[in-house]
């Protein structure tokens, strides 16, 4: 029996080489003929999501497929008995590289030497590198462990911190004691109503003079106007690769200062990214259509 | 008895704790009192060297330990019966951690977001990642090893190739077979007569659109001519911590390609590598003192 997978656009059908009927609907407009037959659902990736009365459309529905690691819009919109499953290492690798490109640039001082080398200048600025530095990762998921597994090779002491503490991970309530020998912070975990503007104030003086932040998870855990604070009084430096608010408006102060490096969300984005996610999405049906179990199952049963 | 250690300034005076008479003198000048007593020399680190003539005042001399992890200028210095060792490992981490920070800024795109960073615009530009790609290192040393631990926590299939092959090393006689696949080389080997531009305008057309060249070693190991070439018809990019000429001339036509990083000879200069490379020196003395083998021995037989 071959089922129903209905996929956001024509370029996924193009991608997923499955033993299932492909239908195309991105949950706008009107739905297409045989939606009612619909088991397996690949949401579209950031942006447009379906809306709840669209997955009425679809009674047969069985799993829901994201294809981010966050799943916050989801969870209270699938239906009783449906199997929602999250992204969870597509985009890691990327994710992590990127963090670990902002930190390294920072540390390194790569903008400032991009600044000589528009003036053709050859001269050497003596900085600090992260061999026997300590870094407080801030989440112990897949993109942070990445991130402890490179910065361990160049001699960075990767020290991890999570909602509850656990071996090998401190908790959050232990931050106070932490932060003060912290080189560099690297935030890497979901945002939660715990984990909202989390690194505020307090939070940011505790870091010593020179120490760098990294965001590449979400911009409301930081306290924008906190970090802009200690940002323009040249105290910390910064990578983000989201903000708060997001995009950020052209007119915004951050843009503007030596100290600070902005990519516009792109951590996850990468073109390797969408050749991951598709062979997630293509194992995951041959795991619903011969009867395995499913991985990345963040509710349900399936 | 105590031994009496030449030290090029007051600096590496106050840095060493060691029991041992310390003299000053950085070669040039005349030697002050108590010079033929030298049984260690600590040379100075890049820029001023010794003259021949100047370790002649030294009759006493049994070691000549160098910060540098390349030792050319100096072999063909040190005295019959003189121990010359390298810096090996105080320049590592800080160098294989620039060349992280160099090929991975490449690789996403950082230096065209700072340019948009520059007007305030939040706009993404789709690109690849390493995990997956494959990536040459050129040097089997220390530097490469930390450059391959970094990047295979993100995903990258590393391969080592050095001047001969060995167990997980190939040798560079199957370079013609390697760098077609390659989406970025490393360089972090010596110069010698062997690999002077051995990166020239054949192996750099053997590379694929796109490929990453990164530069930690020496700037004579690539043809500067035919990697401009390249560079201008924007097949490749690069990532140059050496050049050649060094220090690049102001007019240089690479400092205004927008497709080239470039850093001042910064790799193995931070401000850790003078802490690790004075552990090495006194760690050094105290095995030399006690009549323990040294480490890093490059020529001589202490």
């Amino acid at each position: 029996m071959v089922i129903t997978v209905c996929v956001p656009s024509e370029q996924d059908v193009e991608a997923l080489e499955v033993p299932a009927e492909l239908l195309v609907w991105d949950g706008t407009g009107p739905p297409p003929d045989g939606i009612e037959q619909v088991e397996f659902l690949l949401a579209p990736y950031m942006g447009a999501t379906f809306a709840t009365e669209s997955l009425t459309a679809m009674p047969a529905l069985k799993v829901v497929q994201l294809l981010s690691a966050g799943v916050e819009p989801w969870l209270a919109k699938v239906p009783p008995g449906v199997t929602l499953c999250n992204g969870r290492g597509v985009h890691g690798s990327s994710t992590a590289e990127l963090a670990v490109a902002g930190l390294l640039s920072l540390v390194r001082g790569l903008p400032r030497y991009a600044r000589q080398q528009a003036e053709g200048q050859w001269q050497e600025r003596r900085g600090g590198d992260l061999d026997g530095a300590r870094v407080l990762l801030l989440g112990a998921g897949d993109i942070n462990q990445r991130v402890a597994g490179a910065l361990r090779a160049l001699g960075a002491d990767c020290v991890f911190v999570a909602r509850t503490a656990r071996d090998g991970v401190h908790g959050v309530d232990e931050l106070p004691g932490l932060l003060p020998s912290a080189r560099a912070v690297v935030l890497a975990l979901p945002h939660t109503p715990e984990t909202h503007q989390l690194v505020d104030a307090g939070f940011l003086a505790a870091l010593p003079d020179g120490a760098v932040l990294v965001n590449v998870a979400r911009g409301t855990i930081v306290d924008t106007a906190a970090l802009l604070a200690e940002l323009r009084a040249g105290r910390l430096s910064a990578f983000l690769d989201v903000t708060d608010p997001e995009p950020l408006p052209a007119d915004h102060p951050l843009w503007g200062l030596p100290n600070v490096v902005i990519t516009p969300h792109v951590g996850g984005g990468t073109t390797g990214w969408r050749e991951r996610g598709m062979r997630l999405v293509a194992e995951q049906i041959r795991r619903y259509v011969s009867g395995q179990p499913l991985v990345n199952v963040i509710t349900g049963d399936y």
